[in-house]
This record gives C-alpha cells, structure tokens and sequence, in this order.
C-alpha cells in the first residue's frame, strides 16, 4: 500500500460524524459506512457519499477500517471482521488498549484527542493523533492520514496512551466540573456567569506558558486561613461542594507548605 | 471631585506593581506609593515617578487611596489612615467585605477579578472590575477609573463578591490543579505536556459558549464503568489522584444520571 485513500468506517456516531467529512474534504475516499442504527448509519452515508455496509463480516473495501463506536464495543465488533480483509483495522479510543482488537487483523489505533461536542464544528490543524500499530508501516500509514488533518502527530504505546487518557479526564472533565461548581455559585449570588470568563481563559493560557504548578495561586497556596474559613462557612456543612473544597484546598495547601 | 485623577498606592507588591503602571499609562497621576518594604516600595515608587510615602497617618495628596495588600492586612493599615482624608479609600480585594475598612472613611472596593502572575503583562480590557461603595457618587467615580482600563464594569455587594472569590477559586485554583495532575501522569507516562494544550484551550473556550453543564463528556457522564475501573486501576490504591478522581467521578455520574 502506498498509502491510505479509501477509509471504511465503522459507527455512525459523533467520532464518526465529525472525522468522515474531514477525511472526505482532504480527498480522501469514504468507502463504506456501518452502523447499527439504519438511520444514523444511513444518515452519515448520505453526508459523506458512501454506500451503507451491509454485511460488516464479509471483506471490506478500503485501506482503512476505523472503529468509532463505544469503547466496550470495539472487541466484539472487530472481532466480526473477516481475517481476509488487507486493510488497516484501527480504533479511535484513548482508553482501549491496542491488543482489543484480534491479533489475526492488521491492528492499530487512531486516536484524535479531543472532546467532541455534536453541534460544533473542530478546528483539526491542532488536534494531537495518537497512533500506534503493530507494524512500523502501518504507524507511518496512520501518521500520514493524520497529517492531513492535524500538525500533531503522537506516536504512542496502549499504556502511554491509558496515562493520557486518565489525564485528560483530569484536564477535561475534572476542570469542566470546576468550571460547573463555579456558575452555580454565581448563580446563587445573582451574578452573571460570564464574569469568570476572562480568568478561565487566562487560567487555560497560562498552561500552555508554563507548568500549572509555577501558575498556582489563591488562598490555599498563599495559605490564607482566613480566607478559607469564610469560604467554608459560606459552603456550610454536609454538601459536595464543601467536601470538594476542602480536600483540595488541603492538596494545594500541601504542595505549597512542604 | 469630578473624576479620579490621582491616585495613591498602599502595599508595593503584584497587583500594585501591575496596576499602577497601567493607570499611569492612561494619564493618571500616581501620587504617592506607600509600603512597609523599603526596597519594593521605593522600585514601584521609581516605576512610576511617585514619591514614597513616609506616614501613612498623614493626610494624603490623592482623589483615590487603593489598598493593594493582603487580605488580612486591610482592616489594620485602613486604620491608620486618617479620617481627615478626603479620597476614597478602596481595597482590592475579593474576599474581604468593604466593612473591613473603618467606617470614618470614604470607603469602597476595587477588585480586579485577574490571577496575577509576576512576569506576565496583564491585557486590561477584558480584566472584570468588581465596584462597590458606601456612597452612590463613588459608585461611579470607582467606574469611571475602572472603566479607563476595562470595558468589564460589574457593581457587586461584599456579600456577592465573596461568592464571587469562592466561585473564582473552583474556575482557577481547582481548575489548575486539574492541571497540574494531569501533566504529572503524563510526566510518568513519558509524554509531553503540551499534548494536552489543545483540549485545555477546548475545554475553556466551550464555556464560553455554552453551560459547563452541557459541555461535560467523558468516562463519569457517560457512565463507562469498565474505563473508570481500568483509571482507578492504573491509579493505584491509597494515594491523593485516587481519593480525587474517586470523588469527582462520582459527582460527575450522580449529576448526569439522575
């Protein structure tokens, strides 16, 4: 193979929905889509002028074969594919483990780190690709489809790509559950939630300058005790908030009175 | 007084050292700068060709006194200040109600709602500023200075502000720590921070758009058991990441499976 220019996908959700048109408006051929869902399935094939798989165990046409469906569904469904197709077999999740897939395919993964929201459109050129596979080619396969849509290109084991994963929880979901702490105390107070706009953005900006823990600043780590009461008498007693509260006031106050 | 046009600084430290110069920069006049370190106050002082201030006790040649010291030492200096000051006296803090400042003075607040690093240059016009005075004339005249860095004007009650500083430390403090863990599994993972970037720049910027709420995605929200056991297993057991990523995990799941 020289290279990857006709994709098959596998799962008609948002992964899907969001990759398929990319890879379609770089030249790159849609071969096939399948899905369980007809409608969703129909759908994506519509938007991307690709005729529905029918018959996911039978040989399939293309280069590259990705896996966007759940993660617990990635062993069973490609488990389905026959042995006799030539194409790169990979999936696109952070937390599975290469090795889900059978060995008797053509592995590999394809990993776009990122959160994918259904009604906005992704920016690709910055989007990091995980890639790894089972053979040296197929990991320069891989990378080069990926460096059609982004400049940033991993290459990462299965246990690198778990670590990420995790971390990723903690940048994302963990932050964004700060973020939602955050508006509903303003809420309560009768404050518009856009005030706090400019100090997460700065917040977010100053990562990318330089290690979060030289950007740590506030009462914990100031160790501002007076501050902390008030602040734990307006949470009160008894509720997540104050329980969020106080262990990482505790963890920002360790790391910065050691 | 028609509108502020001098002004006197109290406490030499980060956000004296980044306000005065930024008020000097739109014409004000700096009038005097008072500290209780000789070095950082005659540096600020040279910065911005005002004169130290060597009795905080006697009146002072100034429209506004802006208190830029630490929260707990506001009621203390404010004291020493003489009630035959004409200027407004106004502290810069989020935390501390107007009240801390004695009641004989022209008293109000000043906050700047900005995490202030040492060596970075602050942009202003998105900086939000939180007003408040005893007096509604003051109310506007604090504005008008505001307004002069900042097209953020936001009028708040001690009361709202405290809330505000505790929603501020969920968005940034806690938000950081998210941070912070999340580059030290990558450290150990052996991958590089940056790669993250991308989706710390996605995750601030969707709470522009839209709830926090609505932007959540991920393990927790989803439900995915199997992804959250395998995380809890590469966490190991006993350990802060753990106790963290256990509680906020199950928040996440409790909010979105109700």
């Amino acid at each position: 193979m020289n290279g990857i220019t006709r994709i098959a996908i596998v799962g008609p959700g948002r992964v899907a929905n969001h990759l398929a048109p990319a890879f379609k408006e770089k030249g790159i051929e849609i071969t096939g889509i399948y899905g369980r869902d007809a409608d969703d399935t129909a759908k994506l094939a519509r938007k991307v002028e690709a005729p529905v798989i029918q018959d996911i165990g039978k040989r399939i046409n293309a280069d590259l074969i990705l896996l966007c469906v759940s993660d617990d569904s990635i062993g069973e469904i490609s488990a389905q594919l026959s042995s006799s197709n030539k194409a790169i077999v990979a999936h696109t999740s952070g937390a599975v483990p290469m090795s889900a897939i059978p060995e008797s395919l053509r592995r590999g993964v394809f990993y776009p780190l990122q959160s994918f929201s259904a009604d906005k459109n992704i920016v690709w050129d910055n989007v990091p690709f995980c890639i790894e596979a089972e053979h040296d080619e197929d990991v320069n396969l891989l990378g080069s489809v990926a460096e059609k849509l982004s400049n940033k290109i991993y290459i990462l084991s299965s246990e690198q790509r778990k670590s990420l994963h995790l971390a990723a929880v903690f940048a994302n979901n963990f932050a964004n559950l700060m973020f939602e702490f955050s508006e509903e105390l303003l809420e309560k107070a009768d404050i518009d939630r856009s005030i706090l706009h400019p100090l997460i953005l700065e917040t977010a900006n100053k990562v990318l300058m330089q290690r979060a823990s030289e950007s740590q600043t506030g009462p914990a780590s100031r160790g501002d005790v007076e501050t902390i009461r008030a602040h734990r008498e307006l949470l009160g007693e008894d509720n997540t908030y104050r329980t969020i509260y106080d262990i990482l006031t505790q963890e920002i106050y360790d790391r910065n009175h050691h």
